[in-house]
């Protein structure tokens, strides 16, 4: 598949391996063409897999799929740049989190409570399939699940079943077996706000390698 | 142990019971002194273990340890009837969540963010020791823990060492064996957010019986 990643952080250059290493056409998306991050990581994966890096616009225009690994305070207008047209009617998998580090430590949540990250970009762009997944995890257990010693949780939000659907497939071959589908895009909310407990879990464990696992009556 | 719940709903009527039943003397504590719910529950318990009901004020009076388990938009109101003068000094362990149903489904958080309940009561009554938990499961679980098939996870925060380490008593009391401190007070917020997803999680499930666990690498 032809896939965009949007964004060179932790989580774009770990997303953006992991799928070309699953045999994904990966074009990684940057606000300039000419960017230092991105270029490192196509030399880290080679062309052989048809990798390549472009602005926003190019990769989303190259991806069938799109994933947006910006940061969430910067997802809006990254997804300007990368154009509507070339994102109209392609699934847009948002692993983005509105963390608001401006007050220092703890964080806050840039939106919250009633709307969410999510939420903004559906309704931005009301003709992308927006689904929220994989926010809720370290960019390391988003692409490598089964480095944790037990199954653990994955969860997807969004309006639009079949998208819903490719973004399973996509987290199977990374490796997530229990993949719970909470419905329409605003159970993003409880998705991301979740993120303000994950970062004290962080904190105490002092680690970034953990998932919750659900047990269930 | 004297210990005050007070509320008279689904979950201050499963901790009183539960903390009744493993040999406290439980103050039930409502608004008014007369309340049906709070003398049917006394008649289900009865008095040999020194169970007794009266208002917010009598309850607090006679707990060492006070429950705060009305509902979230009801707590500040309520504590202030209870008295601070039958607060101060006293452990609170504080169960309730800020869920604000007036906007319809989903509930938000009539407080969330940049602060949570656990810190509006804690700035509220200085001399208070609060401490959050329980807050995110299901009545039935807070007390009965082993009712899940696995060990689950609950989390306390609060400012107080000892009155973190009074309360891990009382759980460890119901069942739980894995508590995790998040830290100060300040902790309570991701405590409080995640209950938005578990909103999520009760809907997809059709089951408010279910917890987390944490799978760490």
């Amino acid at each position: 598949m032809n896939i965009a990643v949007l964004g060179t952080g932790i989580v774009g250059r770990t997303l953006a391996s992991r799928l070309n290493e699953l045999g994904h056409a990966v074009a990684m998306g940057t606000r300039e063409a000419a960017n230092p991050t991105a270029a490192e990581w196509l030399a880290s994966v080679g062309t052989a897999r048809g990798a390549r890096v472009g602005t926003f616009a190019e990769a989303a225009a190259h991806g069938d799929v799109i994933v947006n690994a910006t940061s969430g305070a910067a997802s809006i207008a990254a997804l300007k740049l990368a154009g509507e047209r070339n994102l109209a009617g392609k699934v847009l998998l948002d692993v983005a989190n509105p963390l608001d580090m401006s007050h220092g430590l703890p964080p806050s949540l840039s939106v919250v409570n009633t709307d969410s990250l999510a939420e903004q970009i559906q309704r931005s762009f009301p003709d992308v399939l927006v689904v929220k997944s994989l926010n809720t995890v370290s960019a390391e257990i988003m692409a490598f699940p089964n480095r944790l010693p037990e199954e653990s949780q994955m969860f997807v939000a969004g309006n639009d079943p079949e998208a819903k659907a490719t973004v399973a497939d996509l987290l199977h071959a990374f490796g997530w077996r229990s993949i719970l589908d909470l419905g329409g895009i605003e159970a993003a909310r409880g998705m991301e706000m979740y993120v303000m407990l994950w970062v004290s879990l962080r904190v105490v464990q002092g680690t970034n390698t953990f998932n919750i696992r659900l047990v269930r009556g």
